[in-house]
């Protein structure tokens, strides 16, 4: 028997969570079973979505069960096989975070190559945050070259894929970002167009400078005051993909903005939902674009990693309050 | 020379239009020039985006000036043609409404065939609202067989008819309507699955009821709580197609529905705004398939007629409040 820890939702959050939501209990870890894996997990994934399955709503995703343990995307190493395919020392990808060791059925774990890329890129620009930006740019949105595209939470995990994405085909970008550093990382080390900090004036007024001429893709996390702004400033036919909203998730009531939705008709605006679960069969192409232009250095990647299972609430409290710069990781191992 | 009158716009409302607003102001009319006709105007449409033209924002449509005379689709007879392929008598579709006579360019006008249908479906069934109607439902959210279709606005002239079009294309359909007649019109006479008087109840609660399972597809042309609650029953992947948004028209503050918005991400929902101009190259496919339900008496007609020049803005405004069932009218020859 091996003895591990895991998180736990004690409390479902009400508005920002609080730690007192969060219990870090101690278990015996089973043996696997026959078809099972043993895992010592390295690094964990906090998202904002997570935000959403602490509440007892239905969603896309069943919520997290009170008093259950969390979950979520992982890296670990192979410590006991009983699955054909996998050996003591393999690296996975998988989804059993929030706690250091894993067991579950071997389907449930994907062997990654750490020689191609570095373990932690399989939880970011490689993986889940890094399809949704390729799927949302140019499946759902259908960005062409020549076009002008702003993206909120533009120096976050996908939003910083979403730039350099839209660049690398082509486009003009604006990013906005939550700090003066963020936005000279953006504009002087991913190559954006033009970025700004949207506590430093109104989301709409730094738009309509960065982009007099209007934009034609808004690729959103934020929602409110931004998905607004990018409405007025949406030319005809312009796109807004929604990928979250990350402004709205700790609101206790519902959200009114934006209030100028009536301009979807004159301009003939198209605002669509995505989740990267719909675009799997996009996964080959996405690689065979990305993992070149990352080995080349033609996309950059920052991660914010906190260190400790033990900090992952305060991780995932820093990413809801915009702490982290890149994609936001817990190093557990 | 001939005296006409025409309705000009004397101040821009601030909320719900008033009669002071609008002046008729007798005018000479010019004789036609070379390549011009002189049209003696029948019937006029009065259409809920009218409103929009009466502010001074900039929109799809320029805004109307103030003082000078408003314009919309009509039909006349040609009383002078000084253009070939026109002849005094021949019925003619154009876009100089809200006056007796009009004088202009022979490409504004359209000869139309009275035998086929009655002049005024020109203007309705056959005409702008017509293929609004089977753009949104087919090109914009693309319907299929099997779905459940609910239309806000069901008893207005694009409603009727996505109601209608989305019977015979084998969807189950859902309406509001505002008052107990339009409802049992809706229901009785259209076929439609269900209908609700949305002064009622709240809208999300008849909306529950009527669609239990959800809805597929949602033809938006009310806004406000209806977008709202359509939002909150839509299904995964559905679509919301918004042509219009009466209740938000004579608004003096942005509206800040809906406010679940958030809900798009989860559920993918793809929410698309209609303008029946992007659509001329649906006309041939809409009359082939509209014509003959016409005739045949499987899609029904209701005009709403008020009688006389004179009352064009009672019309508008009674348009505005819903007092039409059908097409809305004025008659003037």
């Amino acid at each position: 028997m091996t003895t591990a820890r895991q998180w736990r939702l004690v409390a479902r959050p009400k508005g920002e969570p609080r730690p007192s939501d969060f219990e870090l209990a101690e278990v015996e870890v089973p043996a696997p079973e026959d078809g099972q894996l043993l895992v010592r997990n390295l690094v964990m994934s906090v998202d904002p979505y997570m935000r959403g399955r602490m509440n007892d709503t239905r969603s896309y995703v069943p919520p997290y069960a009170l008093g259950g343990p969390l979950d979520g995307g992982a890296v670990g190493e192979v410590v006991q096989s009983r699955a054909e395919g996998y050996a003591p020392g393999d690296v996975v990808l998988h989804g059993l975070g929030w706690r250091d060791y894993a067991v579950g059925p071997a389907k449930g774990f994907k062997v990654i190559d750490t020689d191609a890329a570095p373990a932690q890129a399989y939880l970011g620009v490689l993986g889940m945050p890094g399809l949704t930006a390729y799927a949302g740019l140019f499946a759902v949105a259908g960005m062409r070259e020549g076009e002008t595209v702003f993206v909120s939470g533009a120096a976050g995990a996908v939003g910083s894929l979403v730039g350099q994405l839209a660049k690398l085909r082509g486009a003009t970008v604006v990013g906005s970002a939550g700090s003066a550093a963020k936005v000279e990382w953006l504009t002087r080390d991913l190559g954006l167009d033009a970025a700004f900090d949207y506590h430093a004036a109104p989301v709409a007024q730094q738009l309509e400078k960065a982009a007099p001429e209007g934009i034609d893709v808004y690729f959103d996390n934020v929602g409110g005051e931004h998905l607004e702004a990018a409405i007025g400033s949406l030319k005809v036919h312009g796109r807004a993909v929604i990928c979250g909203m990350i402004s709205q998730y700790n609101a206790t009531e519902p959200s009114p903005a934006p209030r100028n939705l009536g301009m979807i008709v004159g301009k003939r605006l198209r605002i669509e939902g995505l989740l990267v679960r719909d675009h799997a069969g996009l996964q080959a192409e996405f690689v065979r674009e990305v993992a070149p232009a990352l080995a080349y250095g033609k996309i950059q990647v920052r991660e914010t990693v906190v260190e400790g299972l033990e900090n992952a609430p305060a991780a995932f409290l820093g990413l809801l309050r915009g702490e982290n710069t890149g994609k936001m990781l817990v190093r557990i191992g």
